[in-house]
């Protein structure tokens, strides 16, 4: 197995396309009203999507581009009722490393278009990654 | 907010200080007889653990610094009675963004260094990112 070279330069391996166009409207988490959207891949990741069908349960990674990496502590949900919280304790988009980490189901796969169940994400955010859920991975 | 400019360039937040020293020894998933870790993080990312305490359940995003990119279909968990299948549908650690995805619980905070329940990562892997499960993580 072969070492990675160089830095830890993320690839975008496709887009989000959903009706959310911007922060304010979103909700702040997937289930919490957020809209169906579709993962639409890139040509040349087509292949990584073989065996994924409708009523799947998988995670999205996403890059969310619109957040600030320069916070370490935040109020949760915006609410100052919080307090300040580190944000590795907190799912704000506004982290050193902006990964979104998105629950969803899969509804329908049609050629390297995937349409999922409530996605928080932004229209146009960069797609990095797609792992099916595990049972461990709510904690047991 | 402010935009994100240039690249999708992760920044290591620290790293796994691990006994599993080399991928042929770790088993495939944390829930599978991984060992205990300490997550060891930078001194300047020290003030985004604030609130994280013993007990909590948590992903950490880690990089997998030893898989190999190139990989679009594999059989799941290297067994040939498998058929292959894309890794968007496995939770291979070879794919095109080898960011891994750990569900473990907060067992003991001392100053910047967390540690873990099972962790199948080994020592030395880049941490990322950690984040709180929520309850739709596995799926409701």
């Amino acid at each position: 197995m072969e070492s990675i070279s160089g830095g830890l330069t993320l690839i975008p391996v496709g887009h989000v396309s959903s009706p959310l166009k911007d922060r304010a409207s979103a909700p702040k988490q997937g289930t919490e009203g957020a809209p169906e959207a579709w993962l639409v891949f890139e040509p040349s990741y087509h292949a990584a999507l073989e065996g994924l069908r409708a009523g799947d349960r998988i995670i999205v990674l996403t890059w969310l581009h619109r957040a600030s990496r320069d916070v370490l502590r935040t109020r949760p949900r915006d609410d100052p009722r919080n307090p300040e919280t580190g944000v590795f304790a907190t799912r704000s988009p506004d982290r050193p490393n902006p990964v979104g980490l998105h629950p969803v189901e899969v509804l329908q796969v049609v050629g390297r278009r995937v349409r999922v169940s409530g996605l928080e994400a932004l229209d146009g955010t960069p797609v990095v990654d797609v792992k099916p859920v595990l049972p461990g991975d709510a904690g047991s």
